[in-house]
């Protein structure tokens, strides 16, 4: 936001004049991260009258720190003849990102335009499944022969270095691709010119095969600290990297869906201010209405037990601090065993101890919020109802906890997102079983 | 956890036959952070063992990837003669981050037995508050002087190569350490070895102020694609720098606060299986006697139309259908807001927009579902009655909507956490007042 209080006026002042030396004066001052964001102040259009006085290269970069719902923007509005040309300066990451949320038909006039060798790229990147190593990599990573010397090697990086992603990170390739070792340039400058480069590359590559899903892929680069990690097909080929920076947006993308997961919304594709309302309401409407049926089924059991609600009636004063003690309680659980399994994948033994973590916060955390809630109740109602609230929201915490804990590891065995359950959900099942404890509970120890 | 399964039994019997060639061999084979995997599937005293096998600066290199508590538990039992030599090892934000959760008195007794400059380095970086940007930087940073010909920096940087966290961004100072510009090793391979440093290098340096938060770093350090973004003091002098892998871990733990916040936990300082049972039942306790006392409101409130409650007990099945509307319409409000508010800082302009955008939706959504209330309702209670259902889940839905958009932005505005109020501390407030809503429009409807 700052970049764009400071030059947006500036900008403007200059299209106003028709200043074609000073936009493309501006286009090379700033990082093209900051220019993307004074462009998105501006209409589409005037971006595009701003990018056109840049050299391709730069058009190139700097498009590609728009946000997508803009870039989208901008190429309704641009012949395509001009937009093919991006296209091919683009990185391959970024375009492919950019094609796949085109309009299918708009990609298929576009393609012919772009140059073979780029538009074969394309395509085998669009292959590839959303949320996989394939779908986030880059075909612009940097390459050296064994034999090379030091010497040679810095040379060759030197040729690559102005299309690729990164000159930091090496991988060395035999003829048929075969990913057969790994060098980074500290190495490289390091090491003594005369000396071959299999003799100080690292032979066991650290890499993620094309199919893995990317919340893998980022899991991995992290641990490692990697600036990128190559992706190898079944063959062990190299078909591309991923670097440090869409491992950044991997994560920052993950925690929003398992945020919005949580909170009962269809994850968002774009931001939430780029989202049209519409959509919006579809993706909260459609887990509103999930929850209200839910509610309806907790109406209904409220309902079985109306007729025996006679001299029951103290025990309505009790029924949302019931369920609630519940509900928070399993998304708690939830929460904690969500993030858990976030950041790694759990084996059996940890899976075990992990519920028998929560059966013993089950029970203390139970044991304490009911000897809280008796004592609260006998405020209200006699001993004997106080003690069915107290045992009822025990029963109902350690029900909460247990179902909060245990659906998500049972989506991830299954092979779903532990996330997918959301915590107004389980606050939802806890609500029907819990009438059901509440008024079982009461004709145990009040009528029973 | 693969690493652990593979080599742990092998690195067992190396041990068990007392074989330090096996063991150092073993060190030097896989990558630290799998070395790290392994060996906390060992006892600590057995990691020493392992650990003392290695070369100091490996050593160094692989405790660093341990996880914090694990950290501690090794410190615990090693003398700390051996543990200085370590400490001065370390990369000086490593070891902050350690000597940080270590116990005053221990660090305090350790301390003198560290080399003089490496102490002073560490005293000056325990001093930055806890997550601003002095406190996640490393002082460990590569410089050059401007009018250094490119051969010479490259020589340069190949002296610095060791001991620096990276050589792939390096900052131009002059004699006063203030910061006077910015180049990369890329740009530093491709230039003529013949042209100075200050003609290539970019003057306008995007950095972070020392007591600026993590997550501003972050943000910017994201925005830019930085592999690092330099770390200056209020009179420019720099004074370190925060590298991407550092940022990538901000990001996960940022995304954990939040994701505990919303879920009513208190922030964890470890992973899930690394927090003791009874951290954990505190940080749960808290919240669950806090929802409970807001709980209680909610029964009083419902006492408070008790008297009144002659002929209105339809009313008691949808208690729970209307509470958990307006507090589920709440959660998904707050869920957007604080995740749209961890990505950017909002300006005035956007928080009007986003207000605007929660009235309308409040209405779509209050609406939707009102009907809908409205015709299940009608299946279990009377026309006019049901009436009163759908009304007030309009209302609530509407009332959640907007509470959990404008709590968070409201904290932000205050300087504080937008995350700080929990999704269940914004359905137990929509409890309270729902429960309000309920009964007076019943009173206004079918009584009235």
């Amino acid at each position: 936001m700052y970049n764009r209080l400071l030059f947006l006026p500036d900008l403007r002042e200059l299209l106003a004049a028709d200043d074609a030396v000073g936009v493309a004066e501006f286009c090379r001052a700033l990082h093209p991260a900051a220019i993307g964001e004074v462009l998105e102040g501006l209409a589409a259009q005037e971006s595009w009258r701003v990018l056109g006085h840049c050299e391709p290269e730069r058009q190139a970069e700097i498009f590609s720190y728009l946000s997508l719902p803009y870039q989208l923007e901008l190429v309704e509005g641009v012949p395509r003849e001009s937009f093919s040309r991006l296209i091919e300066e683009m990185a391959s990451d970024d375009r492919v990102d950019l094609l796949e949320r085109l309009d299918p038909e708009h990609v298929e006039t576009l393609l012919p335009l772009v140059a073979q060798a780029e538009r074969r790229d394309i395509q085998r990147l669009l292959s590839f499944p959303d949320d996989s190593a394939g779908s986030i990599m880059t075909t612009e990573y940097a390459t050296l022969p064994a034999e090379a010397t030091i010497a040679e090697a810095i040379e060759q990086l030197r040729q690559q270095a102005p299309d690729r992603e990164t000159i930091y990170y090496v991988y060395v390739i035999d003829e048929g691709r075969r990913l057969r070792g790994f060098v980074s340039l500290r190495e490289l400058i390091l090491a003594r010119p005369g000396s071959r480069v299999e003799e100080i590359m690292q032979q066991d590559v650290i890499s993620v095969r094309v199919d893995d899903d990317q919340e893998d892929v980022v899991q991995k680069l992290s641990r490692y600290d990697f600036i990128a990690i190559p992706v190898v097909d079944a063959q062990n080929l190299l078909v591309g990297i991923v670097t440090y920076d869409d491992a950044m947006d991997v994560v920052q993308e993950e925690a929003d869906e398992d945020a919005y997961r949580s909170g009962a919304v269809l994850p968002l594709e774009d931001s939430y201010l780029s989202t049209p309302l519409g959509i919006l309401a579809w993706k909260r409407g459609v887990w509103l209405i999930v929850l209200l049926a839910a509610a309806v089924l907790t109406a209904m059991a409220l309902r079985s037990y109306q007729a025996d609600l006679e001299g029951l009636q103290w025990m309505v004063l009790f029924i949302p601090l019931v369920l609630a003690s519940g509900g928070n309680a399993g998304s708690q659980s939830a929460t904690l065993i969500i993030r858990a399994l976030a950041v790694s994948h759990l084996g059996r033994e940890q899976t075990i101890r992990i519920l028998l973590r929560e059966l013993i916060l089950a029970s203390m955390l139970g044991g304490g919020l009911a000897l809280l809630s008796f004592l609260v109740a006998t405020g209200f109602v006699t001993g004997n109802q106080a003690a069915v609230v107290g045992l009822t929201v025990f029963l109902v915490v350690a029900m909460g906890t247990v179902t909060g804990a245990m659906l998500p590891m049972g989506f991830q065995r299954m092979g779903l997102d532990p996330a997918l359950m959301s915590n107004p959900l389980i606050a939802a099942f806890v609500d029907v079983v819990g009438i059901v404890v509440y008024y079982s509970v009461a004709k145990a120890i009040v009528i029973g």
